[in-house]
């Protein structure tokens, strides 16, 4: 597209951000939505309406195309399809390895034949104090949606 | 080895549990243990002390082998370390595909270089009513721990 | 599983059905359920109520330990998650090779950031009689779901 | 090639159909071809005639350069050859996974060994709105092919 | 399925093909179908009708377990999803890494934007004498399928 | 190389035959060489000689760097070496699954144990006019090579 | 096949060549046939006339079904096609990474355009002795075979 | 790195030899180490010594930027690490194939369990001339490492 | 081979060691050999001599087909060679990832061009005791290996 | 990001290190800091505090963009991930193929069901000075992590 590219888009957000020394949860003060959407906004995951893109642009000097780039739907996926190499990510997948299958028996226990939405769906992160070390809390809750016969 | 195959392991304890009419809730409140904890067990991705082994042995009334097995430190991995096809645990994967970075991001915004353990680790599942229809909640919570200089 | 394997109950149903000298289309009119969801349920991708699992073991003669299995939650996938050999199922995937981008930018352009959901779904197959060779016509629907922001 | 490379030439296209703020259902209307053809034409997977190619360049302004390459018998294929990672296209992946071998087995009921051609095929997109979530409709139609034998 | 499963199903048949000492050529003339297209057959590529299951059924003194099996419309492949090792089918991919993009476009250049059928298709094997060494002639024919627009 | 790029000479060959507006099958009658291999030596997969290469620049008013470089040796594959997306080549895999094992069966009953050369190669293709749609003939042909024994 | 399968086959001449205390050197000198190519034929890559067969089959005192097998034209490849874990046979992988480009150079330098036959080849193994640690001789040699041009 | 890339490298370093008209039998004379090993220095996959490098870039009119990179340590690997396309270096991976296993066990049984080094390792290539066609003859020889145990 | 299979000879010292109440650590006492050399050794990685095999096996009280099996030299590699799911094994392949180009140029920097022998080398753990944890310790040692030129 | 990309770091870091002829070993003797720590952040798989960035720009004389992008949070992963093709660092990957599932045995054997960080982990290289030749030790030490129960 004519439009920056996913990877200039990010750049140029990151860069901006830097530059007016705000944090992501800056951010989330700023615009009334939460900090893990606002990054995937910057990593060219999510769309932006054009009040959120306006809005976005003043706080942080944004040139005109990225704020219309920020109001098309993106082809997603922010990793490349593989087993991601990066310590930190890589963590949730062998997450999944070790309790993908108790998970999704705990859960259709629960809830019958179905998923949890992955668009129908939030995502936040907590720090909880500890004295043993402090804690990450990763929060996820999407919509059930039971399968349909016909 | 000859204990049995993890496979043999999760068919029988998983056809024990289906005679006795258990839920995985059940045996949350019966052991003591998270129920997606046992599920873990079953599923060969966890190992039970020698009294546990005997008190679950006790309410699924298992054959001493598999007490046993309960008891080894099993290789984990529960799933073939491709892209999974089952839509519920695919989701997991398309969760980190879209929101993989900005988790990064906002991880390391509020911790500094380091990752979530996924050893040091809990999971747990919840079903939140709501009349639009239910929500799956899924909460992980792990250590955090900084990358070590040396 | 101590439960029959997804592929032993798929031959044990098709064998059932072959020996009763049904289609899937007069299984369609016997359970008042599409035959595209019952081929799914033969396939280990699907779950019957109890009362359909019965409707089915009578109208095949089945075994009590298939007529148990209809009622499980499936882990789903009939396919290797490849590219498939079988010439008629690779050329859905080829439709989506030529066709898949224009698709994506056509429902988005109708419908705004979201996905047809593949869970909240249906499929259909019809044969269009034509003089210069018959056609073939699938129909698949799903409820658009627009994604979520938090 | 010294033509425009696909991606340049759909870059250009988007570009030049933005400018002038018109939808592929304007275009369907404007060129009598279905705007899921012209969204195929867009991605470089199919051929204009000069005719067609003519009206496109004097609806959108294109350049000569860009007109010529619509003429071209493009290399086909508008996804990287693994599995996709962005959640619309990926459900199409998964309905095959859940639903390919119900399909060939039902389509083959109806009309013995062969396939669907994906060649001799349309490819249509409606919106169907319905009071609980309007819903996406995916038709395919396809002649069928019989295998010869020789 | 409750039939011979295809690898069980080939070894049967060339295990009788062997016990009666007859070549495919051989069996070309019995059935009056080509060689190739019998051995297509062996290997559960192809499907006979109930006439040509019955004529090979006598010749080869089958059993009507796999006299029925003949007749099923099999999950074609006959080889893994990747590059073979085996040295005399590895030169037909790598005809097709030299030679392939010549071939789309001269294929191309005579007939317009389409494929020629893999499905409307016949292949015949000749022995062709040379002095210096005999040759291998492999001859494919298809149907010219053109691209449809809608 | 310091030579120009594989996919550069491809370019400027393909671009400098469209400027003379001849066709593959012009060259064949102008070089005396098949318009399949005039087709490889543009794709980089065949070498030219210095008569060939002079001929072939006068030709098509070659620049003498790429007059050069079709006295190269190439690194040859026209193709990434994964399963292909272009329908048209694709089916040529295709067959290769389908008849793949029938037709080494076929070749060595008729030849013994050993391979068609895919370098004392030759490779045409014909237009064989039909009622019922045009067929595209393709013609291999290749030495056998006998496995030898030490 | 009917036949003992590649693997079966390999282990039965291994579990009897063993049983009577030859080495593939012994096997040399009785058969007049290269340790190597026996080495081969054991690991089903080559297939033997009958009187090979038969003076083996006394040699080693095999039954006659693999007796029968030894003269089969194998399906080839005694590796999967993906890259060795044994370290023996992954250095002949590594030679070809470090020294596969300089060896094609050096190779079509001397020859022209073309390629040494893995067909009509030998390969032979020495022990060249050395006070500093003795060396391994691998020797490949196979006809060169220029590209045909038509 | 700062110094040219590898790819960089080689290809000025192949156009330094071909201005100058030398062929790597010519560089082998001039230099006092055998032809294969200069190649695989020209394709960044060895060392020289400060000495070897002056007398090289002397010869062929290098850069002294140039001069330099020949005497850094690369990272080694002169193809993608996936089956090689290019026939002459797809055979011997077809040789390993073929022959990888039986090599294996010639070897082990003349020396014990161990390796043949491939960095204690040198490669010839020769024109073996015969008048049924000439012959290429690679002459691999390594030292033999045996396993340590401790 | 009629010998027992890899995992079936792993099995079988597994049962016999834990029959008799050994850890590895007791094994290397016994046998005067380091415990990760001899878990090699059960995993049918290392080969032992006929005294080593008859100490192992008069203390684990074996069979003798697994005596003999453990004089055998094996085809080796003791995990899928794909990325591990096991944590534990998992965290070295990361290690790699994150240090390894690091690793190489330091190793470099002290010793040239080269590489660290996985053949002449040794492998220990040892438990460093930390009241904030007890370490792990892994100490890899080998040989030096010069690149030869010749 | 606008800040420098990793590799554009890694070389400008590297250049200037080899303008000033520095070593690893003496950045380790400047800065108090491991080499093979001091080499992983040039390799962009570390993060620098503002004191080490300043301290490191001094010395090699950085720009300040380096100077600022040392103490980012990198995305970590120094190779891509697939079986790499330099022989130093496969070695490493083959000590896991051979060693890799003894190692876990007698890590567990000792600590129990866990894993050891490769956060709060510590790497070190050695030279070993031998007569028979240099011997390379690498010491791994990681905090043991045991696996949590909730």
């Amino acid at each position: 597209m004519a439009a920056p590219s996913p990877s200039t888009l990010t750049a140029s957000l990151m860069a901006a951000k830097k530059a007016k020394g705000l944090s992501f949860a800056d951010l989330e003060v700023a615009l009334g939505l939460d900090e893990v959407w606002i990054a995937s906004l910057f990593y060219g995951q999510a769309t932006a309406s054009p009040e959120e893109a306006e809005k976005l642009a003043t706080l942080l000097g944004l040139d005109p195309a990225i704020t219309a780039a920020l109001q098309e739907f993106p082809t997603k996926g922010s990793l490349d399809p593989v087993i991601p190499t990066d310590p930190l990510i890589y963590r949730f997948y062998e997450i999944m390895q070790v309790y993908g299958m108790p998970l999704k028996d705990v859960i259709q226990e629960k809830f019958g034949d179905g998923i949890m939405s992955a668009i129908d769906f939030t995502l936040d992160v907590d720090k909880v104090e500890d004295p043993k070390g402090d804690r990450v809390k990763v929060t996820m809750c999407g919509k059930f949606l039971p399968y349909k016969k016909w």
